[in-house]
C-alpha cells in the first residue's frame, strides 16, 4: 500500500473551493473578453535559458529545474510574464499590435512555502502591448474597476501613481541614484510602518531633512482629490511634466464610477524597476491587511531579451488566491458551492426512467440536476443531499407530477406539474 | 539576445485556437455540472512513488521525472486517473459517495512526439466513484451523448460492449487464459484491419476456427438492434447473465434520444485491464478515422494501491486535442474566433471619453467592445478590426449617435442612436 500523500506546499482543490475559483475566473475572463482581450496559453515548460537569461542567477533556486531524458535544462514557468514576452519575440509577425492578451494558468514557485503560500498557484495577467498612450493606461484602470465590481468584491481602492514622477522628485532632492533603493522601501510602506521607513530612509539618504521631504511626497493630504494631488506632487517634482500630463489625460479618459475607486497614492511604487510609468494597486475596504488584490504598471519594453524590436507595455495581474482568501466568509463575493440545484431521489428500478427524463427536462431548462444512484433509504438520501449544499429534492415522481422538499426549510410542496416545479425551483435560483 | 524557442513536442495556444478551446471546455463543464458532476483539480507535481506505485516501470521515460530541490523524486503528472485515484484515497472521510467528479486540465508525457501528438495536452475527465450499478454506467452514456450534443459536432455514435461478456464468450470459447492479448487485438480492429487481426487472432489462440468464432462475435450483424445483438452475443457467451442484466436495465434508463446515438459494439474492448464492465467509444461520423473522442468504462477498483477501501466507478475521457483536430473547418463546432463584437474608432484626444462611456454602455449589454487605442489612419485602423475577425466598426460618435460600418459586407448604417445601434450589432450576434 502507497501512502495517498502530497508534496510540500501543494494542494488538492476540494470541489467547494474549486467551483468559488473557477467561477471567479469565468467572470474575469468574461470582463477581459469584453474589452476585446483574448485569450493564450503557453506551455508549462521551457527551456531554462529562455526562462532565466544566459546567467540564471538567484531566482534559480525558487523554480522547478531539471534535465529532460533528451538532456535539456528545462524548467516549469514562474510567471506568466517571460512566457509572454517570449510569446511575443517569436509570434510578432502574426500579431496584430497593439496586441490585448490575457492568460489565465498555473504557476510554480520552489520557494519554501509559508503560511497561505503554495508551490502552485494561478496567475491571471491582462496587457496591453505596443501602445504607449493614455488611452492604453486608463483601460487598465477600468478592467481592474470593472473586474473588482463583476467579482462582487465589495468597498474597494485602486491605487495609482506615476514611478516617472517619483523618480522626478528623487533627482531634485539630489537623491536620483538613491531612487531604487528608497522606490523598494516606499513599497514596504503598508507592510513595516512610516516609523520604519522613516528610520531606514534616513539612513539610505544620509539625512533626516531628505527623509522627511520624501516623506512629505508620499503622504498627501487626506483632503485633496486626484488632480490637486497631482498638481502638488507635480510642484515637488519641479513642475508640470510629460507625467503630470499623461496622469490628467488618464484620469480624463475615466467614466466616473471608476473615478470613484480611483486614489493617487504616491506611495505606491511597485518594488521592482521593470516599471517605468503608472503603476496600479487595488485594496479591499473589508481586508486591506491583505495587501494589493491585483497590481501592475507601465513597462518600456517587454521582450528586449529576445528581441531588438522595442515593445512597450501596460497591465495587471489578479492575486485569485489572495483574492480568494480575502473574500472568505463573503456570501455575496464567494457565491453557492452547491453540487447542483436539485436532487431526484432514487425512487427505485422502476421509477429510473421517469426520473431520467424529468432530470433532462430540468437541465435544459438551466438546472443542474442530481439523479441519486444508490437504492438507499431516504435517510441516506437526504444526507447525501446536505453534504452536497443541494437546497431541493424531489421526493416522489407519478405521471410527470411530483413532490418537492425544500431541505433548508423543510417546507414541502406536493403535486406540482413541470411547469409549477420549474417555477418552485427557479424563484431560489 | 536569445532566441525565444519552445521545446520539441510543445506549443503556444494562439488565441483563434484558445478562443475556441475554451468555450469547448467551458460547454463540457456546463454539461457535466447540469449532471451535478463537480469540479476537482490536483496538483501538476506529485511524488513518484504514488504516480508510479513502488517499481515504476516501464511508464518512467515517457513522463517528466526529477529530483526537487529538497532531493525528493517527483514527476509532472501523466493522466488525471492516478490523481483521482490518490485524491479519493486521500479524501475519503471528507466526501460523499457516490462521488460524482470531473477535472479538466492539462497532463505531461514525455514520449517522442508523433504528427498531431504533443507532450503537454489537456485532459478531460468524468467518473462517478461509488456506485456500481446499471443508473452510473447509463449516466456515463447520457452525458457523453449530450456532450457531444452541446459541441455541435454533428453526427456522432456511442459505441459500448460489456467486458464481461466477451471473457464469458472467450470462457466458453476455452481461450480464457489468452483475454488479455485477445482484447488488446480486438482493440485494434479499426486501425489494422480485419485480415490482419484474423492473423494475428489465429496466431494467439493457435486455431483458424477459433478466430472464425472471435470474428463472428464481435462481427454482429448491421441489421440487429442493441437489445438483438445483445441477446445473440449473450447466446454466444453461455446464455443470459448477470451482464447482459446490467447491459438491458442501461438501455431502459436511457431516453430515445439517446439510444438513437448508442450501439452495441462487441469490438469495442478498451486495451487496458483496468476496465471489467461497459466500456464506451465515441466516433464522429464526419471524421472516423481519427478515432475515438470521447472513451472509458467501469473498473472495479479505483484506488487499490492506496487505500484497502473498494471503490467502484465509471466514468469517460473527452480527448479535447483530438476532438480540436476532428472539428477544424466545421464553422458550426468552432464557433467564432473574433476578438470582439464591435470595434470603436479612434476619432482623436477629444472624443476618448465619449468613445469610452459607449463602450461601457454596450459592454453592458453583453457585447464585447475594442477601442482602438492608437490615433492612426482609418485604414490601419480597418486592417487591426479585421486581422481579429471584428465585423462591425463604429466610425463616428456624436452626441450619442454613431455611424456603424459592417466591414464583411461593406454595409454603413449612420446616425444610429443607442438603441438602433444595440439592434444592429444584436442581429448579427
Amino acid at each position: 500500500m502507497i501512502e495517498p500523500k502530497i508534496l510540500k506546499g501543494f494542494r488538492d482543490s476540494m470541489p467547494s473551493r474549486e467551483i468559488v475559483k473557477k467561477r471567479m475566473i469565468a467572470s474575469l475572463e468574461e470582463n477581459f473578453a469584453s474589452y476585446g482581450f483574448v485569450p493564450i496559453d503557453t506551455p508549462a515548460l521551457e527551456y531554462s535559458e529562455v526562462l532565466f537569461g544566459k546567467g540564471g542567477g538567484e531566482i534559480d533556486k525558487q523554480v522547478f529545474r531539471f534535465k529532460d531524458n533528451g538532456g535539456r535544462d528545462v524548467a516549469m514557468r514562474f510567471d506568466l510574464t517571460v512566457p509572454f514576452a517570449r510569446f511575443m519575440a517569436l509570434h510578432l509577425p502574426e500579431l496584430q499590435l497593439p496586441f490585448k492578451r490575457f492568460h489565465v494558468n498555473k504557476v510554480w514557485r520552489g520557494e519554501n512555502p509559508q503560511k497561505g503560500r503554495y508551490r502552485e498557484f494561478y496567475q491571471c495577467d491582462f496587457d496591453i502591448v505596443g501602445a504607449d498612450n493614455a488611452e492604453a493606461d486608463a483601460e487598465i484602470v477600468s478592467i481592474i474597476a470593472s473586474s473588482m465590481k463583476k467579482l462582487k468584491v465589495g468597498g474597494f481602492t485602486v491605487c495609482v501613481a506615476h514611478r516617472g514622477l517619483f523618480n522626478a522628485f528623487l533627482d531634485r532632492l539630489g537623491a536620483a541614484d538613491k531612487s531604487e533603493d528608497v522606490l523598494r522601501l516606499v513599497d514596504k510602506l503598508r507592510k513595516i510602518g512610516r516609523g520604519e521607513v522613516k528610520a531606514q530612509l534616513s539612513e539610505i539618504l544620509e539625512s533626516g531633512e531628505k527623509a522627511d521631504a520624501v516623506l512629505s511626497y508620499i503622504e498627501p493630504s487626506e483632503n485633496d482629490g486626484f488632480i490637486e494631488r497631482l498638481d502638488k506632487l507635480s510642484a515637488l517634482a519641479g513642475g508640470e511634466s510629460e507625467c503630470t500630463a499623461r496622469m490628467k489625460e488618464i484620469w480624463a479618459l475615466l467614466d466616473e464610477e471608476t473615478k470613484s475607486h480611483l486614489v493617487l497614492d504616491p506611495s505606491i511604487t511597485r518594488g521592482l524597476d521593470y516599471y517605468t510609468g503608472i503603476v496600479y494597486e487595488t485594496f479591499l475596504d473589508g481586508a486591506p491587511e491583505i495587501g494589493s488584490v491585483c497590481s501592475g504598471g507601465r513597462y518600456n519594453n517587454l521582450a528586449s531579451l529576445y528581441t531588438k524590436e522595442s515593445l512597450p507595455g501596460v497591465g495587471a495581474s489578479v492575486g485569485l488566491d489572495r483574492l480568494l482568501a480575502a473574500l472568505e466568509g463573503n456570501a455575496e463575493a464567494l457565491g453557492s458551492s452547491a453540487s447542483a440545484d436539485v436532487m431526484i431521489m432514487n425512487l427505485g428500478a422502476g421509477k429510473g426512467a421517469e426520473a431520467r427524463r424529468l432530470a433532462a427536462s430540468l437541465r435544459e431548462k438551466g438546472f443542474r440536476v442530481d439523479c441519486y444512484l444508490l437504492d438507499k433509504k431516504p435517510a441516506a438520501q437526504f444526507k447525501y443531499a446536505e453534504g452536497n449544499g443541494i437546497k431541493f429534492v424531489i421526493t416522489a415522481i407519478e405521471d410527470g407530477v411530483c413532490n418537492l422538499k425544500d431541505i433548508g426549510t423543510r417546507e414541502v410542496m406536493n403535486g406540482l406539474d413541470f411547469d409549477a416545479l420549474v417555477k418552485a425551483l427557479g424563484e431560489h435560483k
